[in-house]
């Protein structure tokens, strides 16, 4: 590897992602990205008696299916890296007793799939392993109860808030050449904090950061936003994504039809999900899904994926914290 | 890096800790460790509105101090690795905002220490970083409202129960040659479930995992118990060590003098703290000081650290799921 300025790591290796899977629940199929999420279920708790285990048996069932379906050997797969947004990882943590992989858990709220594939493709870059399983989700309901109300209170929902992804994505990271995306930089974030104090306005609380990590990688890496065909964050939604916008023209970074958010896209517009999704599901399902799926295809060349994490708990909120976030970016190129 | 057997990886670049620090609170200072611990706090909320906000008063300080008393430029920390066990890492999360180095969160519950170390030394190894700041903390007060009863409930405490230290360590990793004590090995613990359900019993939740990453290590290296001057498991407590002690002679493993563990020892024997201490800052603090000290002064030579983690959440115990987890395994030499 080669440390580019401060935050920045280039891999001299390969580091490719050989596999995606992916899982999303209904209301994401009603989406526009439907057609590239492949499976889905309706029921929202997948025949669990309770939420938090549909979205573990979501999880496992992605990751599971992503083995079966490529004929992985699951002894194989050196290392699993992955987190959640439940308390304590429990998703992450349950599904990976159950897969008897050696585990690093890892947390960055809505930013764990790029932690897990910055931490995991550092690995293999430096030589820990041949293959190197990553994950994260999230599940509406689950999220819902744990961050803000119970369902039951039927609360109205601000204008400003976001809908969590009900999704899983996963994937394989591989150290041996092969014909799929490759990843060639990580930017590790720091943790900023703007002092937004609104549990249900992430969107302004994550922009900071990933503008915060998107400068600090043009600055690390001398380029501009122009040399990349697509620039992604994770969950900012609507309103997160024009504050992102906002604060790179003010350093002069003007970021053109290149720009996607991965949560102002994977719903259609509604009242319910307001500004769109977030969630760590999110940037991990529509990546797994549609990013994968356009550098497959070369459509896409090169891509940076910053995922968004908003790093608050409830207490932190109730004690009149302000909520910091965090960014980590993923360069890949096809 | 070398990789052994399926779960251990031996480095093969200098990966030293070149500094450690710790501090704890009160009743730490009472216990037969106390001459170890320079620093500590009376006052269980360290002058904060909250124990929560005291617990990262307390991280705060211990890694400020570091820098300070070894004159070590904050510039010069290529990342921060670190973790605990309040939901969404909050304590490390609000740090790392503090200190502005590019921060990797990661979650193992009481293991977080030697996650910590695992990952830094690992990154170090390959390459990625001269400097690499590790941490973890716990705090009584704000974990035992968290995972059990509120405080003031007074609940009376089985004799099976442990008592959450109040305490951080703090260590940076240094990938050049100096003397102090090197990371030579560390194994990657899988995720464990023997089905305990009781939160009160987490020695006995947790020695499994820690028999699991042991006999691994011995059987990845083909080495035995004897060749370590100190065998040292994280926050079993009296009873969890005995269970490990037990699994282990079931294996053929008899591990005898040379085992200690640090939920045991930091305590003096209460019907308060019944089996001793437990908590992320348990082994962290622990090692930070004694283990660390005794390294320096080569009274030990070659030493395993075995943090252990329980990885439910208060929503799976409730919903009656057992408790799973892990520990990670980090050999060091004087």
């Amino acid at each position: 590897m080669k440390k580019l300025g401060n935050q920045t790591y280039e891999f001299q290796n390969p580091v490719y992602i050989k596999h995606c899977h992916t899982m999303v629940g209904q209301k994401e199929m009603t989406g526009p990205l439907a057609k590239y999420f492949k499976d889905y279920f309706i029921d929202d708790t997948f025949g669990e008696k309770s939420f938090e285990k549909a979205e573990r048996k979501m999880l496992l069932t992605t990751i599971q299916d992503m083995i079966k379906k490529n004929q992985i050997h699951i002894e194989d797969i050196d290392l699993y890296v992955g987190g959640d947004i439940l308390n304590q990882l429990v998703t992450t943590n349950f599904v990976a007793e159950n897969l008897q992989i050696p585990f690093l858990g890892v947390y960055s709220a809505c930013s764990s799939i790029t932690e897990s594939m910055a931490v995991a493709g550092m690995l293999i870059d430096g030589g820990f392993g041949k293959n190197i399983l990553c994950s994260a989700c999230s599940h509406f309901s689950a999220a819902e109860r744990q961050y803000r109300f119970p369902l039951e209170f039927g609360n109205q929902r601000q204008a400003y808030s976001q809908w969590t992804v009900t999704g899983a994505g996963c994937m394989l990271l591989c150290g041996e050449r092969c014909d799929s995306p490759r990843i060639t930089r990580v930017c590790i974030g720091k943790v900023v904090d703007y002092g937004v104090l609104d549990l249900a306005n992430m969107g302004a609380a994550m922009a900071p950061a990933a503008a915060n990590t998107l400068l600090a990688f043009l600055k690390d890496t001398n380029t501009s936003v122009d040399n990349y065909d697509l620039i992604a964050t994770g969950d900012l939604g609507k309103l997160g994504s024009d504050i992102f916008r906002d604060m790179l023209e003010q350093e002069n970074v003007m970021i053109g039809n290149n720009y996607i958010d991965c949560g102002h896209m994977v719903f259609s517009a509604s009242e319910e999900v307001m500004q769109g999704g977030s969630g760590a599901g999110c940037s991990a399902s529509v990546f797994s899904a549609y990013i994968y799926h356009k550098l497959k295809q070369k459509k896409f060349k090169k891509v940076l994926l910053l995922a968004t994490g908003a790093l608050m708990s409830t207490t932190t909120n109730q004690q009149g914290d302000s909520i910091p976030a965090i960014s980590h970016l993923i360069m890949m190129e096809a």
